[in-house]
């Protein structure tokens, strides 16, 4: 069975919205369109149908996210909300990405009952393998792929996978580490539960026990910084956040072929609110025992998501497979490059024109996609302010409006701060206003 | 801004797929029908733009479940797997229910920052709050909406919530209990990850704690008996798992008005691979702290899942409050009651002819939303053998390829087994004949 009424209206749709140019080249057909519109538009009641009409109020409409911006607003940068997407979603890949899910599909638990992953849908599993091979920025011939809510709740099937399940008998839970500055989430995803399993053990750099969990994120959050496993005892193990390993933020040096792989839609396509991550994991046990995870926590991983980020991932495939090069219309890294050059532009113009603040430095490099040398363009902005006098930089922040997320929630100090490089056009324009006018 | 090209195109898809209806009106219409689909099916260079094809292979196919059944087939009624509904959601009631979502919505984490859940979508909660409104099942008003992956995510963070967050410094962690038989979920869930704050206690009827967390199903998986808290210590606390409290399983007896319950679109719409449910919580602190844990698990909850469910549970309030009741293709709850009956009328007619079984009695009562007295129909059959030499009753069923989830599991006895009522009509069938033939 290949889809039903639902997606058949969807085809059916498109060619539907092309009437308008039908209408240039022979007026009598519009007119019969305006006709057929007005003639079925209503309820029909011998049918049992009932479609809303365009232009009437919808009962079910989607959010937009936060409110917009105007220059006297509170700019929030705390959170790495993804919606500079937005414009190129808007576009032309966009309609390429639409998902039509009729009443009937996915009901089940179940997506495939062979798999390890029994509830990953295989055009999701088929698109995420299919985009690594394009990017080129992990190996996943040979490995499970899995699906989770997000990239947190991944996270956190791995540390359960990969702590020794004996560890709360024995007093023992393992320690798992990151180096500072590390995501301010880690500390917190990892001690809520006041697990048995496992406990924050805080900097891997100054860690000296032999069995541990080290968190890798690289490019690194907060910071951008291209980062490897620090500590090399024969009994830790690592777990590599490669949330941000995609062309848009840094080059692609390598194809990344580590124990266990985490990915997200969020940072990758812009779609944070689908709640949609990934894994690559080698070993069979390991994937086992995350799978278990997440069918405990949530009893699998919503289908309407799987089926949503898969189109988005073909979307985006097709725009480099198929679709000719007409800018960066259809080619999303090649958007997301763009803005982020130019929003590290503008960022550091202004820091440069305030004179109180430092940026890290830019790492060039050798991107086997782009097939060049580029800029690392990290997706946020680790910014140190230099004024003697300024000890809590988010507060000093905050005065002028400005929400960021404080240094010492990721391990530094409180001089440095997070900002989110990914928000809108909007919000980021009146951001580097502010940065260039402070002194 | 109210939704854009997509739903747009989904109004007039509507009305696209009536052409045949035409056809029959006037044929020129049709004929010119055919001719716009094959004037501009393929791919628009110019434009862009490009649609699978009606009958193309899509290259997105979504999974359909667990496999067929033939007579020979194992047969797996351990999960509750609720495909019976599958029937009623392609039906007329499934054009409804279709969703359209294009590629740039609802990309934001958040849904409305000024919500304790940030990320639930308006037109989910309204959806939520008219469906209780509309069966009387439970009280909404004065209540919080929360939005969880399942009510499992929403179990978890209803144990977090009530669990004091000393309990793990103080070495005392919450004691979790609910009566034999008990959801097998429960002691697994509240346990995998050996949190500090709560662990499983056991039965509830032999607790003799002071303080507690009560959970309270009812109707109860996996016996379907009717339920109050049977514990009723000051500082004792309950959690009530309202999943299966919808008129297709028992008569709604009163709008319950508990301090937390929990309900799913699982088992209320048969949406399990949508991963949804919502809680129902009064107080304001133990809602944030609810949240809390959905944000620290999983930073939210799928909006694709979230709109999904919205239009579902409007289609479901639409059958009853708009649409002419035309048998019970548009009332979900008057179908799904309608086979529960039938299903349970075969079963209990296979036991007795088989003679080594026994189930529950039929529990009748006055249902405030069928306006009348009616039987339970329990989503689960609680399956005793009476066989003297049958110890095992799961591996007795399993030599007749019927997969079913042993009482050990629910804290009963090995002679008893759960069986799920809400499978393919094909399984049911195959499993109801086998049963008949056991001596």
């Amino acid at each position: 069975m290949v889809m039903g009424g639902g997606r058949e209206s969807g085809g059916m749709a498109a060619q539907a919205g092309k009437l308008g140019v039908v209408a240039s080249v022979a007026i009598n057909l519009a007119a019969l369109a305006v006709y057929l519109r007005r003639r079925y538009s209503g309820d029909d009641v011998a049918g049992g149908r009932k479609r809303e009409e365009e232009g009437e109020e919808l009962a079910v409409a989607p959010s937009s996210g936060k409110p917009p911006v105007t220059p006297d607003s509170v700019i929030n940068l705390d959170h790495g909300d993804p919606t500079m997407y937005e414009e190129f979603w808007r576009g032309d890949a966009g309609e390429r990405a639409t998902i039509v899910i009729p009443g009937w599909q996915t009901m089940s638990y179940f997506s495939d009952v062979g798999n390890i992953c029994w509830f990953l849908e295989a055009g999701f599993e088929r698109e995420v393998r299919r985009l690594h091979r394009l990017v080129g920025n992990a190996v996943a011939e040979g490995y499970h792929v899995l699906v989770g809510t997000g990239s947190t709740q991944l996270f956190q099937a791995a540390l359960y996978a990969l702590s020794p399940p004996g560890a709360a008998a024995a007093g023992a839970p393992m320690s798992v580490v990151s180096p500072v500055p590390y995501y301010s989430s880690y500390p917190a995803v990892t001690d809520f539960l006041k697990s048995g399993l496992y406990r924050w053990a805080g900097d891997a750099r100054t860690f000296d026990g032999e069995t541990y969990i080290e968190l890798v994120c690289s490019p690194n959050n907060p910071d951008g910084g291209v980062r490897e496993a620090v500590l090399k005892s024969g009994t830790g193990v690592a777990v590599h956040d490669l949330a941000y390993y995609w062309p848009q933020y840094t080059p692609i040096t390598e194809a990344a072929a580590h124990d266990v792989m985490l990915f997200t839609a969020s940072k990758c396509t812009g779609h944070a609110g689908t709640r949609l991550g990934w894994a690559l994991v080698k070993d069979r046990v390991v994937a086992q025992r995350m799978n278990k995870f997440i069918e405990l926590n949530t009893i699998g991983v919503s289908k309407d998501s799987q089926l949503r980020a898969a189109k988005i991932l073909k979307a985006i495939s097709d725009g480099y497979d198929h679709a000719p090069a007409v800018g960066d219309r259809t080619r999303l890294f090649h958007f997301a490059r763009r803005k982020m050059m130019a929003r590290w532009g503008a960022l550091r113009a202004a820091v440069a024109s305030s004179g109180i603040f430092s940026l890290p430095d830019e790492l060039p490099g050798y991107c086997t996609f782009a097939k060049e040398t580029v800029a690392a363009y990290p997706p946020f902005a680790w910014l140190r302010c230099e004024k003697e006098e300024v000890y809590d930089l988010e507060g000093y922040l905050r005065e002028c409006k400005i929400v960021s997320r404080g240094g010492a929630k990721f391990g530094a100090d409180g001089r440095v701060v997070r900002i989110s490089m990914l928000d809108t056009d909007e919000a980021f324009a009146i951001f580097v206003d502010r940065i260039a006018a402070m002194k």
